[in-house]
């Protein structure tokens, strides 16, 4: 990580509210690649009969790391949104464990940037969930534009 | 909501320890078609200079909503797994409101249900958020025959 | 159809040597919503042993006629580009019958339009494939940008 | 390639008439990947002014080698279906040039196998289009019982 990384990293694990209350982690941010982590909590359980993770959880985790990896790609503290996210569920996330995602950006246009990554518990290449989003950049001013239109 | 439905609101705001972390809340439930709410909290803010709620909400909103709506369509209490999610953000959540979600199951097959839904805070015509989901239906049985595979 | 939304139909039809070429027909243009229609031929089967149409003929039509509802909604003639493209695959297409789109464009930012629709053979309400797609606005000049950036 | 896989190849180039139409051709195909192309032609443009490919060609293109690659990965002749498609489309196609598709099938269960690809025109490191796409296996039985049930 260099210094912009770093900065990156802690912003994402400090500054949004719900990804502070559900403990979101950066392991690593560098050259629009982002590898984050969520530790497991009994309140992230969606289905209690078998104590696997909600979606919700796995959802949040790929999209965050998915913002971070943009920013670092593009390498500017500029605003951005998702603009559309899509989830293949693989399967159950495992009860007990944290789970992590790595997620990149593979490329960055004027307007957006598409990423791609995996959740998983022990290694990427037995991915829990697989993740393609694109997001939005510049949205502070765009969306403010979209308003008015 | 007859009696299976009302039976499922109460199984989907209760059971799944996440989704009471998150006060989901079933409005109706009745053929297919689930109207699902979640109260605006501080916690659930993702961007704190805006006060936007975070993605992850809108989609664990959508996703618990969708489960919902497939087990009104099929009318058992069968396990079922999100297969894949796909979420369009059209513009940013509300601060200070609760959030609701409209979703239906327009088509359950054999082995796959299919949904679509919206978030928004007033309308579902005017939508935060649009998604499509499938779910793998009866998947106690299926997954441990995939993990056995 | 206004005289805008005719101008659309029969550059639709007979620009694009695509969708010239694969019989791609206005069936109505207005207000943001398109039906169109492809008529069944034996070169447009998928799979010999069924008669069934190939996925890329039913993609084809969903994209195109969503391109064009989206140009009905912003009644303009600007450049645009399919951004992205989700297609649900419901059952079988029909062998031997023409099959039709029905996309509507039901949000239109300054950037990016969003779209959802059906492919049918008798009746929108019995899908053969539901389409979720966004399209990036003004793409002539924005790509340019794009390049050079 | 192995016997099975060539005899995938072959079955995949001239089975299908619509792909035969399009003149898909197999590159490669082993252990759950296929690369295959298609030659450039005048009446697969979508944007005259530009001469740049209709998007339905690279959706049939990735469609057909995702089922390739998902025969290849379970190496038994079964029936399948395209479950859902996801294409994020990165920049255009360029004019006069083959387009190549490499699809890889990286999780295959008993019902439901996974795909990723990506369209290129040189190197699948700087992509035109990415694809995501799940496959339903053994279609022919589970579609007939869906269709009774």
């Amino acid at each position: 990580m260099d210094t912009f990384d770093a900065g990156l990293a802690k912003v994402f694990e400090s500054m949004s509210p719900h990804m502070r209350e559900l403990g979101f982690e950066v392991v690593s941010i560098t050259h629009g690649v982002c590898i984050a982590k969520i530790a497991y909590r009994p309140d992230f359980i969606g289905d209690p009969a078998s104590g696997v993770l909600h979606g919700g959880i796995v959802t949040s985790l790929l999209d965050s790391a998915g913002g971070a990896a943009v920013l670092s790609a593009v390498h500017e503290p500029i605003a951005l949104a998702t603009l559309d996210l899509r989830i293949d569920y693989l399967r159950p996330g495992p009860p007990g464990k944290p789970i992590l995602a790595r997620v990149e950006c593979y490329k960055a246009t004027k307007h957006v940037a598409f990423t791609r990554g995996v959740a998983y518990e022990t290694s990427d290449s037995d991915p829990i969930a697989a993740m393609t989003a694109t997001y939005m950049l510049h949205t502070r001013i765009v969306r403010s534009a979209e308003e008015t239109a």
